[in-house]
């Protein structure tokens, strides 16, 4: 298994410094990756890496996952969505589809023909999923989705888009749906790619639905009004993936920031002379190595099965505000340069600011771990 | 003396309102002000501000520069760089330039027809001015002028360049003389403007001087080696004016999040509905007042001549890091909008950023501070 | 008027150095200053600085409360409650006591023949005095006083208590009011001197009123039911005075650490050496250089009547905080030293944390503050 | 073995709650634990844990010693200084002493009858090692020991004393050897128990020794000059001892406060009530959390001999610094009562104080993790 893990490693390394490195600059002014850099993926087996290769995935874990996240991070790109595709989309397929859906939908993800997003936030909704005012309304044999959604990671590529949605929009949680969309039904249309501080090469999107008819068995799942568990229950690997990021773009920013002191000169001697520099990146080596012990610790919860919501919510709070701090402080060793977007350093301070934000904001999280702190007997 | 300045503001206020407000997004997708505005700027006379008015100046002092400054951040504008034109630029030719000097440059740079920038730093030289390796040679009655300079702001459209220079190369701090360079003199040219994390519509650019010959007449004052003095003489005003649009952006940060927090619901109801929110803001609020406290102390000191050096390190070290700190709490109460660039919010925290590192880092600040407490006795 | 303050801080000095200094071990020791310090205090001038003098007191202003606030910071002195006496206890004598009080105590206060206390905080409610249970309950021309107090400064010495009571239990603001109670009146006693972190030689006591007689001439004022209103109008001036020590407090741990720095060596050169050491301290400077523009700003304010409560409430919230940091911040650079309360950074560092808990928490303060910031139009 | 550890936690756990817990306040003030307390540990087992059974100890590993201050930790102990005794002064006379000095002092401090301490620090040395001026030099068959120490744990009850000196003071590291100094040898004495800030039950004291003569055998070991290498070997384990009881302490913190907000009630509810509660709730449990699952790594590594001396250096930094923290929130949510001695987390935040400054201030590790950090190629 560690063998296996060590070739995918290699694998994903020589992909990411031949395929991604090269062309982060073009994806960024492009505001999104080359739609072939998928199918590449797809053809060395880079997508669906946890998918039962029965629907064509690479019948790995989410340790290939994270490796993956990490290789990425380490060549500095944040544009490709790649762990939205293979960590997200495709488990809500593969764990709530029914066997038509998976076979129609995860072979084309796997091979790259088909990117996947998902839909959760609205314009005014934020992180209150309870409240989405989309709504798939049936007739006859169709849904009829209306709705806008905003923020949608992939939304410019997305060939299919989850979406969540009311089945009943009388009820509140329990009229939670997630119906599938493919992006070519008529009634379906993209808005602007967002003008965003970062991530400036992921093309996050607004998406609108207006009568968008697709037929019953776009529903996830045979019964309507389960939405709202499914999210429940896949937001924890989102959020984990989330957290694996952030450690990854740690360790990211502390090897740019040494190699940076090293190299540079100010009063006459090296930066890393002087003691500020020494501690600075003391402090930095220790978020990064603590950070990396708890995630570390979490992803083997996490394949075991063990991992429990309130502590991938500590993961994503913590790391997320971490990972900041570190871009904050090698930043700062980097001086004028640090502020340049051609420096690494620039783009992932900009890039990480939105971790304590997106999978749900900081302050849900805090809610979350608090809900689940015993009441003492 | 009051009443002046109320109608000052009045002035600029409207003024930003008018003609900078509504075109802020283009000149961030510019990446510079239409160079009208600086016209316009000087028209209504809002520039030169505290310039004598033999000098076609305001005839005001720094509390006009200071006012000013807070308009601008009032209408969420970054872009323009009237700040250093106004209260940089010109200063040095006031202060250091001969009477021809005066009467050739400043105005003109009241009238906004020639627009002014200082450049200092250097590629690999950074904060350290005392190792500049731009050149002016004398050959004759010319200066021959070399080097490289970058980051510097308004370096896109402005006309005249005060250029740090080492006159005598073999010499260290007594070998900097500032020279005065037109942008239409053979040898100059502009490089790229730079690609940054905030200030995008500032531009900010790099600096080329190949053989450009000059005047000696064009020697900033009438004798070499006084350009260290000069640096250290104005840095302080520099690094007033830094800490006071920190503090002007701190209050704008604050009156756009209090507005948002009211007008925004989650959970079925405003975000101010929430204790946390309500704490952030309190904090938020003091931050912005001890700051304002603090800023307009320094201000009314520099007014009598009695801010001293270590004071204003102070001011630029604490405004900065406060108002990135007091932009970030802000821009996470907005939640996902508050990465969004159309929102001034996320516009201002990457803005800000910069302010810890220009016109001296905080590291700098730091030392500039220390050596200045007294040994005990 | 300048010239007056210049005097009186000398003899607050002077009486500092020889009275307070050389006996603040033993008042540690014995939980409480000697007894005859405030008598000595009142035969100089020290006490009721701020009372006109028809009434005994000194005829200054706050300004003069904060001298002596300073001078006993600055010989490391947190044992003698005299702030309290004199800023608080006999300012409401003074602003609501009828004549026959103000000429009963106030005199006695100023002489140094009586202390004085004031009892809010009780058992299980802390700062929600709305809900305070002890009573003093009208029989013919007395009240019966009955409740217990905690937390209560000058407790061990006090000859008289302000006692926060409800005069009718059934209203909550509207029927609290105050009553005078001489501490030598049956049925009062006194609990322990409380076991605390730091302020270990001041006597913070617990105080019992068992069916406690008083005439009830002993109402604050003429009226029932005024001690909130009177409570929020002099909570303001207790409060500043808070963040007045506070400022004295850093000041006082920069001097002390400056000189320990410089004299300590480490590694075969001072401690001041390091430039983490000079970062620190240049840190620490700043911090005391803004919380002294601030509280200035703020004192200026209330000797014209302008200082507002939510304003106050800023100053001590930010002025307590930063304290602590800056006395954590100077014990650290002390070593093992910092940890001995032989050192005054040591007990400095002790005695401060309570400031973000006393006069109301740091969380009072910040809904004080989100109560006051205006719901935009 | 996991077997072994929990009957060996039960066993721990009921003598810290029958024999500590109720004696916590007399310790307090006596300055000490009661010398008997180390008899009826090592009756029960509880001393020497990890030493060989062959001399006495339990066999166990630093899993048993972990185990022994957590629990110390779960009753509000840092009295007694058995972790020093067991996981430090026992340890360098098992790695370093000679048959006969193992079998001569490791059963006695198994059973009680000896108990031991380390002294290093000197009075003006601090952190640094190399330059110790105390000295035994030797005269024939004798050593004769001169010097003073300071901040000796179990300075007041040790029977022996691990004694760091210089045999050659020609010489600095190379120079430095342990002696071992029995306390009834002429010439040692005793000096006050010193006055902490906090871990006022430790027996802290200063050590003098005036011509003291030891055997030439009571040098540790056979060699002289060995002692900088003995000590940079053993920190590490000193390190982690004080990074275990630091995370035990966090854990201590977060239960006792749990419990607080629940039981107190503030302005008509529960403390629990609060928003701000339940965030700071919530950040106390991530950072209790995140470290724990970083020292646990370390114990892991440690265990299997692994762990490297710069990340036990992270791991005392950090959770010396994070218990502080956490230590500080525990505190303000008790109000005033977080501030009187009584409740365990007033004693709590008084006593990690000193983490960050004993057995190695957080300074010199960021100074060992600095050094640590590869130059890059």
């Amino acid at each position: 298994m560690d063998t296996d893990l060590d070739d995918f490693r290699d694998l994903a390394r020589t992909f990411c410094e031949k395929e991604i490195k090269p062309n982060v600059e073009r994806y960024i002014a492009n505001k999104q990756v080359d739609r072939e850099l998928w199918n590449r993926a797809g053809e060395v087996g880079l997508l669906c890496l946890s998918i039962p290769e029965e629907y064509g995935g690479g019948g790995g874990t989410f340790a290939h996952e994270a490796i993956l996240i990490e290789e990425q991070a380490r060549v500095g790109d944040s544009s490709w969505g790649v762990s939205l595709h293979n960590g997200i989309v495709a488990h809500y397929i593969l764990r709530y589809g029914t066997e038509a859906q998976k076979h129609e939908w995860l072979p084309k993800m796997a091979s790259g023909e088909v990117v996947g997003a998902i839909a959760m936030t609205e314009p005014g909704t934020g992180s209150d999923l309870q409240n989405v005012r989309a709504r798939a309304i049936r007739e006859g044999d169709e849904y009829v989705v209306n709705g806008a959604k905003t923020f949608i990671t992939n939304g410019a590529q997305a060939d299919v888009v989850l979406t969540v949605v009311k089945t009943d929009p009388e009820q509140a949680a329990s009229g939670i749906s997630l119906v599938i969309v493919p992006t070519d039904t008529p009634g379906f249309s993209r808005g602007r790619v967002l003008d965003k501080i970062g991530l400036r090469g992921q093309d996050t999107s607004e998406l609108n639905f207006a009568d968008v008819r697709i037929p019953v068995s776009n529903l996830l799942g045979t019964e309507e009004g389960q939405g709202f568990i499914q999210l429940m229950e896949q937001l924890p690997q989102e959020r984990l993936i989330v957290a694996v990021s952030n450690v990854a773009a740690m360790e990211f920013c502390f090897e740019e920031t040494l190699r940076y002191v090293h190299e540079r000169h100010a009063f006459d001697r090296p930066i890393w002379g002087f003691q500020n520099t020494k501690f600075k990146m003391a402090e930095i080596a220790t978020e990064a190595r603590v950070a990396r012990s708890f995630v570390d610790e979490c992803v083997g919860l996490h394949l075991e099965g063990q991992l429990d919501i309130p502590t991938v919510a500590m993961a994503k709070l913590w790391c997320s505000e971490r990972a900041q701090k570190v871009a904050d402080m090698c930043l700062q060793l980097h001086g004028g340069y640090g502020y340049m977007n051609e420096y690494p350093i620039a783009r992932a301070w900009a890039d990480l600011r939105v971790s304590q934000i997106y999978a749900g904001t900081s302050e849900i999280m805090k809610e979350i771990i608090a809900r689940s702190l015993p009441a003492p007997s």
